[in-house]
């Protein structure tokens, strides 16, 4: 079997086993687990951030930062394919309270004037703005690496209203990687950054959420009210502390692999890639075949391969650590053997 | 000063005060104010539903139908220039803790293809779709009479996913006047629908939320839960009977003034009328001057002429009862003169 | 029929209902309506506080307080016993998702040692503690005045951790009365008051909520969202006016008329005035019947008497305006000569 | 340094760690991981519930199950010492919107009259009550071991009103070891169940949430929603199974250890023990020694051991896994050498 589903199936590394094996543990609720500590403090240098919060997953890490920056009854500005709107069940309006105000972007680039003509003004009719939502690498866009000069851009808007920024950056590490620039590149536009360690970067299981000491500090409650207060957290915490130190760089490989798919693919007649591959993802446009995304998964599995519906016509497929060159090379030629 | 800002401004009519200070009340928390009684009755009638429930303003009947017909962690589905998601603070997400899903319409003709694509499909990442609200007359769209046809559409999509309908129909009489259709023509393809008194029919307060008996013993208690429960309300009802049973058909005088006023300022060089003015709304665009809206307005002011920006270079005009077709006359006289 | 349930049901008198007839109206929501703008300034005045907001009920001005001064996640402290978390629909919790800290009191006396204890310490498992909510009179513990002596003490708790107060003065009126003090009395020892305009002062609608202007203009957008932004309001705030201006002193016959109740009702055998009356609401203790308060209340009705049960062998009766003096005579007359 | 704060501190045993090294996992999020299946399914039988959740904490299996059974502007009973209401930041009003009613309880042992009367009649007014909630053991109560026969008359009162009831089970294990009885004794007077693996068991991580399959389906969607749906989360569901397995028995050892400890205590003339030691808490009411809690544990940490305050004057001590009897005999000496 071929998984292509998502970089988030991949199985923790040996390295990573043997850390968690020998991880010195304490209890984290009461800040005394120090491989959390010490992971919680490389996060934060990494990202240039004063301070930074182990949490369970990327939508916890975005649901505390919208929780912390926003009351109920704020709007936040953010893309209307964005993962928090489009994958995380409501959550920000169901516990936040508070009301998306989302905007269609150019593949996850979003229009600076269209972002400025979405922050609310003052009127008794009108919730107030208070968070503005990025996300880089855009998943839905198609895994796209979106530069520090156009986050430059957005923040600028941001800060003139003097409103923060916060920045899901599941996959910032794969865009860092793409464009050869360092993390703090993209995140000195943004007031609070998530990046997850257990996609591309395979720990598995955990993000980060990094701010200034006050956010994090208040964050830490949100934390706990949702139940990521973990006791020997350590025992994850280990291999993300791997994660961030050795499996940065590799990401590379999984954007070469994702390249040589998508021209691959391509070749068939009635396949085409529809995104611009600049990280691990690629989505294919299925129309010509004829069927409904569902059906082409379903016709893909029978020849052991897996990837997810992206739309009606669109599928993704998702390189990653546990997948080779060689994996990459079989899919491509199953793939094109297939007849519709 | 010819006041064109909105058709909320209608003072009540000798009549209404009269009614009002006869009126016959009781404390309607405990149900026993018998006018209000009546209205409620005469309003279920009107609008083809089994009950209907007084409340102080259509934010209020919106945000009621949203509290009972969801729960939090739902999504809704309506038009990203709708009341509801635009005008009433946020409170869906505040309080009722669903997040819209929105959808860009053509001026409020909803695409039901897009409403169908809108429907969340059940995966454990998605928030349970569970309503579909629409607006008739669109407000944002300049006062669209949205024909029983196109809701027809919307109608079959919203009942082959077993999602209920709410309407906002603020200003539903204007529809049904306009395309001279009853409002059980608009009203059928509605699970609930909430109708202004306090707009174009003139009483000083006051919305309706109609629909079945069940939903409407629910919605009484949300109503309490606002702050909605009034005691003698029947001093408010008495003008909200007379708005439903003599204040509707003349709502076509205020269309045609309406149309006087589009026709008339079509005629300055710089101001052209952006919306088919089907009811009482005229929006104006004036990029040409040059003028942010909110300057334009001052300008307006000075010539003792009220009305309200509708973006950086669109205004709005509203005719209403307390507007007669010399004071239109009279505003496009002053307006045409203005220089930019 | 000699309706004792509550002075919720007391209908305008004439001169409320010519003041409607006559009131200068515009839209409040843009702040223009003359009537309502003077009964806000009245009723500030009366209250010592810089601002007030005219709301459509007791329940809502409490709601308003509370999403005003907390936000979610926070913990707010009252009375088990309080109106806000026995009769508000557990609103508190549905709209500003604040959780309830209850302390039982004596008969609404807070003990200030229980107050200071219920106050959270910092610490990552707690709440803040960031509203504190008095009640006077208190209803449940049977209309009792609390004098401003005892405020005092609690203010003081209060003020050493910096935690807002807000009354619940729905009948504060009463206890000013009852007590001979001025409002300001009471409301020194608080930040934000609600008053009721509706009960024993007879306005058919309407309730005040005081505080700060920065707090009333914030208050003011919590007031939209709930839908309590009303158009032409002057037609209740004119009943408002009367009711602050005309109606407070006349409650000292409310409460003479329930002492005379209870000192009529207390020679029954097998009844017994189980409150200090102060004011206007007397509560008797059936249990001797050997009746359930819902068949004692029933068997009343069958004599043309109402009132409400207040727990399974308690019930409550309420003297008003619409009661005179002979009414009372009567009713305790009909009361004696049950037999059970 | 003797740790006497919480089993929470626990660390993983090391065959625990050769489990987690060796696990087989998958994505979770998927329902891929065997070992958390495998977990699940275990936990399941051993709590006689047909499904069972594996969550991040006894957090986040409370706040899920009061958001699965409930919805905004219900209520909720529950003893107003409940970990639930006590220790979880407001979480089920910020997050679920519910409004708890509590109940003063005997050390843990709730008066079904209470329950009874506290849940709420069918009135406007009033919340519904949609849950019950127990702890078993008591955590405040001192860690009372409630038997099967005092949740079996909890449980006719809230069946006869149709009312559900959740078990904050966090520590149930403890009193099955302690009564002797099987687990299911307990959970059949439940709906549903929340145990901890990471208290007394020793699990560095989770807790466990079962019920009817129908439930825990929903309950799927709020632990993602809440951000703990994990990856490979079978890294820490290995630690689970084995806690299960192995871990439940020894509980007897800390029991022990418990009541040596308050034997040993009470020995000191300003000491005494306050609770009935059924279990592995101990507490001790300090207000002999004129000191605060606070101060009393700090004077404690002086002498190497910890415990955590539990009130002005009462201070709690637990024993685990990581304590053996030596180290409980050298803290009673050492306690009891102590001068104030």
């Amino acid at each position: 079997m071929i998984d292509l589903r998502s970089d988030t199936i991949t199985r923790p590394t040996q390295k990573m086993r043997e850390a968690m094996f020998q991880a010195e543990v304490g209890d984290d609720v009461y800040g005394e687990d120090p491989t959390i500590n010490k992971l919680e403090m490389l996060a934060a240098k990494m990202l240039g951030k004063e301070a930074a919060l182990f949490v369970t997953s990327g939508t916890q890490g975005n649901q505390i930062a919208v929780l912390t920056h926003c009351r109920q009854g704020d709007e936040i500005i953010l893309d209307e394919d964005s993962h928090i709107v489009f994958y995380e069940g409501g959550a920000i309006s169901a516990f936040a309270g508070v009301q998306p105000r989302t905007i269609k972007t150019e593949g996850g680039f979003m229009d600076p004037l269209k972002l400025k003509e979405a922050i609310r003004a003052n009127d008794i009719h009108f919730p107030d703005t208070s968070l503005i939502c990025l996300e880089n690498t855009h998943n839905r866009g198609g895994g796209v690496a979106i530069p520090p000069s156009h986050m430059a851009e957005l923040y600028h808007v941001a800060k003139e209203h003097n409103i923060p920024i916060h920045l899901d950056g599941a996959r910032l590490f794969n865009s860092a990687v793409a464009l050869g620039e360092p993390l703090t590149a993209f995140t000195q536009y943004t007031t609070t950054v998530q990046v997850c360690l257990s996609k591309g970067l395979g720990a598995p299981v955990g993000s980060i959420l990094a701010g200034s000491k006050e956010f994090i500090d208040k964050a830490r409650k949100w934390r706990k009210r949702l139940g990521g207060g973990l006791r020997q957290a350590g025992v994850l915490g280990a291999a993300g502390i791997i994660a961030l130190n050795e499996m940065v760089e590799r990401l590379a490989e999984d954007h070469q692999n994702a390249k040589k798919l998508a021209t691959g693919l391509n070749k068939h007649p009635l396949l085409s890639v529809v995104n611009h591959v600049d990280t691990n993802i690629v989505l294919i446009d299925i129309s010509e075949t004829g069927m409904h995304s569902s059906q082409f998964i379903d016709k893909l599995k029978s020849q052991d391969i897996l990837a997810v519906p992206f739309g009606p016509t669109t599928v993704r497929f998702t390189t990653h650590y546990d997948l080779n060159m060689e994996q990459i090379e079989q899919a491509i030629d199953r793939i094109l053997s297939l007849k519709f």
